[in-house]
C-alpha cells in the first residue's frame, strides 16, 4: 500500500503515519516527492486494512498496489527514475546512454585500446567482463581482480565510466568498490541471495533479463533490490530463449514498452546478445531507440575476430562507428538525443 | 543451382543451358536480369554436378545454392524484389507501405467508415478479414463473400488497395479474383496444398509467419509459392509463442533482419498481432520501420472497443493518426519515407 | 450450456426443450446417455439464460460450460468416448492401440512388407502416408492415389486397419473413402476450413496436437470435428516446439493427464516425432503408457536406414518387437492390456 | 582426452602419463576402474595432441572426448555413476529412491508430522526447503538455520535422509554440513560461482535443470562440480518453460532418456514442479520411473492447502502413498524396484 501526503504535510505527520505503519507490523518507506511525500507500506502479504492510516492527518489517500511487485511500479513511483553519475552522466531521462567494450577484460593493453576507441567514438560507459559466467568450466573464466584493475587504468586514462559484473558475494565486493555500475548477468537474474546484497552495494545496477524471464520476474528480482535499499536499478533486455536458431536469443523489443508502462525504471536494450549475430546489430539498435530504450549496450572489440569470448555477436570500431551515427539519427527521431561524449 | 550467363549471351546460348539441365532431370529456370541472365536449377535433391554445364557457351560460372531454399534466396537473386501494383504503389522499394483496417469485415457501413477513415490519414492498403480463422467454432467466422463485396464497394470508393485472407481453395479462388493482395494466415503458413494454389492464384500474396515457425520454414513457405510460379510474395513477422504472458505473442524484430540479409523478398511488420495490446503498438510500429520493414500491417478500427475480434489490439482512428505520423519521422531518418497517400 | 432431463423424461419432453432452445436463437444437441438424456446448446456467445428452460416439464437441471470448448468436455459428457472399427478392434477402453508403419508409403513393396512385419509384431493399425506435409517443396511429397491404393492392397492381405493423412479438401475425399482413420497433421491443427470437412468425413479422425498448440487449442480444433457432426476424435500428442535441440520436439507426456482431466476423447502418443530419435523411443512409448495413452503410435521401417523420410526417428523391426513386450509388461501395470494382435 | 591404461598397467606406468600430461600443460585426472585405470586429461581448450602419450609403456589407447562437457560423460565414464549413503540407501543403482517432503520447512512439529509420515508411506529421503528461493522478497524466505536443525531433529527421530537447497555461499556452509544431499535449485543452475564450491562440499549434490536449460547446459553445470573435486551428482528433471500454461512447466521426460545415453550421472524426476498440479503428479511419477528415472521428488504435506508455499502441486499423504504403491509396480515392470523403507 502507498500512503500520499498531502502538499505541505509537514514531518510529524509523517513521522506519526511511519509509526501507526510499523506498529501495525509492517515497514514504512517514506519517500519524499517534488510536490508531496508518499510513504510506502512493505512486509505484508495481502491487503492492508487502510482504516487506521486514512484518519491521521495529512493523509490524503491509501492506493492500493495491486501488482506483486511494489516499489518498482509506476504505480508506486509515476515518475521516471533517473540515475546521476558525479560526471554529469544520467540513465532514464532524456539522454540516450551508450554503454561499449568488449565482452571480456582480456589485458591491460586489450583493455586501453578498446576504452579509447569507444570513448573516441561517443561512448560514456565503458563495459567489460572482469569475472565471466562461462557454460564450461574449461572456458576463459575472466581476469578477476587484476581485470578490475586495468578496467580502473581505463577509468584513470579516459573518463569513461565503469560497468562490470559480479558473479558471488566475493566478487560483488570488489566490483562494487571499483566500478560505476554493478551488473548482474542474466544467469543470475534469480540469484536471490546476490540481489539482496546488490540491495546494500552502493552502486547502481545493472540487472540483465534472464533467459527465459518474464517482465514480472525481471521486475520482481528488481524488487528484491529496491527493497533491499537501493533505488538505483537500469534494466537490461538482451533476448530470451526461443526454438529459432537463427538468432542467439529472441530480442524482445517490446519489453521496453511494457516496462515503461509497468515500472519507472530506466531499460537499456543490448542487441549483441539480443541476436548473436554482428550483421543484425545495427538494426536492432536503431530499433531499440526508436522502441524508447533508455540507452544500449553494445559489444565492440578493437579486432573482433580475436575476442576471447562472444566473437560472433562483436563488432568492430568502424562498425560501431556507424551504428553510433544512426542511433544519434533516430534518437533525435524520437524526441531523445544520444548522450554527448565526455570531454 | 544457379547458372550465371556472361553478359551479352545469346538467347540461343541460354537456351541450350536450358536444354541441357532438362536432359540431366532438372528444370530450367531462366530469369533475365539488368546486365545479364541466369538460369536457375530445381528439382535437384542434393548437389547437381556441374560438369557438363560450365563448358557450355555463354556460361560465366555455377554457383551452388547451399540453403533448403534456392528462390527465395540472396544466393539465387541480388536485388530486392519490389512489387508495384497498378495505382503506382508498391512494396519493397524505398517506400514503406501502410496496411489498416479492421480484423473483420463486419458490414458494409463499418467497412466503409473504417476505409474512409484509414485513407483520410494516408493508408494505402485497406486490410480486412472476410473469412476468419477463429480458434472457437462458436466465435465469429467472418462474413464470407459478403464481406468481399463490401471491401470491393470499400475499394471503389477510396482506391485503397485490398488485402484480405484466404482459408481454402474454394475461398482462395473468389479472394484472388477480388483482392489485390492475398493473405495467408499464420495457422496456415504451412498449409502446403494452399502455398501451391497460391503459386497459381494471380495476386501477390502476404505470406504470415506460422506461430512457432522459424525464419528458415517461413522462407521454405514461401519458397513453394514461388516454385509453383509466384514470384510476388510478401512476408510478415507478426510475433511468436513465447513463454512471457505480458504480450499476446512475442514480437520478433530481428526476423526483419534476418529475413533481408537472407532474402530479396520483402518484409512487414504486424504490431498489433506481434504485441496483441493498443498501449505497445505505436512504439512497435516505430521499432518496426527503424528495423528496416517493408511496411506496416496495423489494425484500425472507428471504434475500437466495438469491435467482434482482436479489440484489445486494435488502435483507433486518432491513436492511428499519431502512429503514421511518428512513423513517417523514422522511416526518413532510416533513408525511406512513408508511402504518399493516394489521390 | 447442458440441459439435463430427468431419468425417464419422454420423447415429446426432450423435443420440447430442443424446440425452446432453437427458438431462443441456438442450436440444439440432443445426446442419448445410458441413464437419462441430455440437450447441449450452442451458436451461444457467452452465458444463455436458463430461465425459459428450467421450468419445462422434464428438465433436471442446467449447466453452464464453463470452457471455451463444450462438446470435448468432461462436463458435456463424463464417459470416456470409445472408437470401436468393424473388426472389433477400439480406441479409447482398456485396450491400448498400436499403430505403426513407416512415415511414407514408398512402393508397394515396401508398404506391403512393413504391413507383413507390424502385423506379425501384433500392431492393429497401420500408418503410413500418401500425402505428406513437407518443409520444402524439394522434398517427396509421397505418392498420393497410388500411395492409397498400395494401402488398400496392405489391408486386404493383412486386415490392419489403416491411418493416414490428409491435407487438403480434394484429397480428404480419396482418403476418407479408402482409410478407416482420417489423420490431421500437425501443421494443419489450425486449417478450421479442413476440420470442418473432417466433421462431415464419415470415418474417425486423428487429431495431431499442432508444433505450438496450447491443450485448450487441441480441444478447440476438435470441438470442431464434433460440431460439424463427427463424435469420433482420437487426439495425439506427438511433441511441442522447444529450445533444447537434443530432441527434435519436447515430449509433453502431461498432457496426456490434462486432457484425460478435460475431455472424454482418447489421446494418443507419438514418441517417434516426440523425440526424433529412434534411441529414446522404447522409454517414451513405455512412459506414454504409464502417463495414461490410450495408443502408440510408431514409426517402424524394414530398413530405416533407407526410409526416404524421418529415418532417424524410424525403428526396426526388432527394435518394434522389444518395444512392443515392453509396452505390454507396462499396460498390465496400469491395469490395462495391449490390444491384442488382429487374427 | 582419456587415456586408456593396458589392464594389469603398474602404477609406475600410471604415474608416468600423470608425469607427462602435466608437462605438457594439463591436469591428469587418474581414475582407477573395475578392471583398468584412465586417466583424464582436462585443462585443455581444443584437441590434445596424443602423439607424445601413445608411446609410453602401459598405454593402450588415447580416446578424444568430443563433447563440450568431459568429466560427465559415457565416453569418459562408461558405468553408471551409484551413489551410496551410510545408511545403505543409494541413488543410480537398481533401486528407484524416494525423496518427499513439503517445500518449506514451516516449523518443528510440521516438518515432524510429515517426516514421520513420508517415512510410513516408504520414503528413503525427507526434501525440504530451510533457504527458499522466492521470486517475490514479500514471499515466505524460509526459516534458515532454524530450518535446519529442525530437519536435523526430523532425520535423528525418522533416519531419513535429508535433501535440502543452499542458495549461496554461507547457506552452503551450513546446509553442507548438516543435510545428506545438498540440492542446487533451478534458479541457480548456471551459478558457476556455487556450483565451483559445490564441488568442494563434501556431500552429493541434487543439480535441478534451469527453467529454460538445454540438457547439455545442465550437464555442463554437473560438470563444474565434478572438475572442482565432486563425483556426487545426482541430475534432477523438473520441467521447463513453455508456452502451454496448462501445466506449470513443461515435464522432459525424455530429458531422462537423453540423460542415460549421454551421461553415467543418475537423473531424478520431480513431477510435482514439473507439472504444478497435484492431480498430475501421479501419472508423471509413473511415467518418470517408467522412462528409467533414478528416483522421485515429490512434494508432500500433511495439509497441502495450507502449505506456505506451493501448495497446488503439493499431495496429501494418503495420495502420496497410492503414488508409492503404483510406483512400485511399474518398477518392477521395468525390472527395477523402489528403493525399501529404511527399518
Amino acid at each position: 500500500m502507498l500512503v500520499v501526503m498531502r502538499r505541505g504535510a509537514t514531518a510529524e505527520e509523517v513521522q506519526q503515519v511511519c509509526d501507526v505503519i510499523e506498529e501495525m507490523g509492517y515497514q514504512a518507506r517514506p519517500m519524499p516527492g517534488a510536490g508531496r511525500t508518499s510513504v510506502g507500506v512493505v512486509g505484508n502479504d495481502g491487503r492492508v486494512d487502510a482504516s487506521r492510516i486514512i484518519p491521521l492527518a495529512g493523509v490524503q489517500e491509501c492506493i492500493h498496489v495491486t501488482k506483486p511487485y511494489k516499489q518498482v511500479s509506476r504505480e508506486w513511483k509515476a515518475d521516471h527514475t533517473v540515475i546521476t553519475f558525479a560526471n554529469g552522466a544520467s540513465i532514464g531521462g532524456t539522454d540516450v546512454a551508450v554503454m561499449a567494450g568488449p565482452c571480456s577484460v582480456e589485458g591491460e593493453t586489450e583493455i586501453l585500446e578498446a576504452a579509447r576507441a569507444v570513448k573516441a567514438v561517443g561512448a560514456g560507459f565503458l563495459r567489460g567482463g572482469a569475472y565471466k559466467p562461462r557454460s564450461s568450466p574449461y572456458s576463459f573464466q575472466g581476469l578477476g581482480l587484476k581485470g578490475l584493475e586495468f578496467l580502473a587504468c581505463a577509468r584513470d586514462e579516459t573518463g569513461l565510466l565503469i560497468i562490470t559484473e559480479a558473479m558471488d558475494p566475493e566478487g560483488l565486493a570488489a566490483v562494487s568498490e571499483m566500478a560505476d555500475v554493478v551488473q548482474l548477468g542474466a544467469r543470475n537474474m534469480q540469484n536471490y541471495s546476490l540481489l539482496k546484497l546488490l540491495g546494500k552495494c552502493g552502486k547502481p545496477v545493472l540487472l540483465k533479463r534472464g533467459l527465459s524471464a518474464t517482465i514480472q520476474e525481471l521486475l520482481l528480482s528488481a524488487e528484491y533490490i529496491l527493497d533491499a535499499g537501493n533505488p538505483d536499478v537500469i534494466l537490461c533486455e538482451r533476448g530470451i530463449r526461443s526454438f529459432d536458431t537463427s538468432t542467439r536469443n529472441c530480442f524482445d523489443l517490446a519489453a521496453i514498452a511494457v516496462v515503461h508502462q509497468l515500472s519507472h525504471l530506466p531499460i537499456v536494450a543490448d542487441p549483441s546478445h539480443g541476436t548473436g549475430h554482428r550483421a543484425y546489430v545495427p538494426s536492432m539498435a536503431r530499433a531499440a531507440i526508436a522502441a524508447g530504450a533508455d540507452g544500449l549496450l553494445i559489444e565492440v572489440h578493437p579486432t573482433p575476430e580475436r575476442a576471447l569470448s562472444d566473437g560472433a555477436q562483436t563488432v568492430s570500431v568502424t562498425e560501431f562507428e556507424a551504428i553510433m551515427k544512426d542511433a544519434s539519427i533516430i534518437a533525435q527521431a524520437v524526441g531523445r538525443r544520444l548522450a554527448p561524449a565526455i570531454a
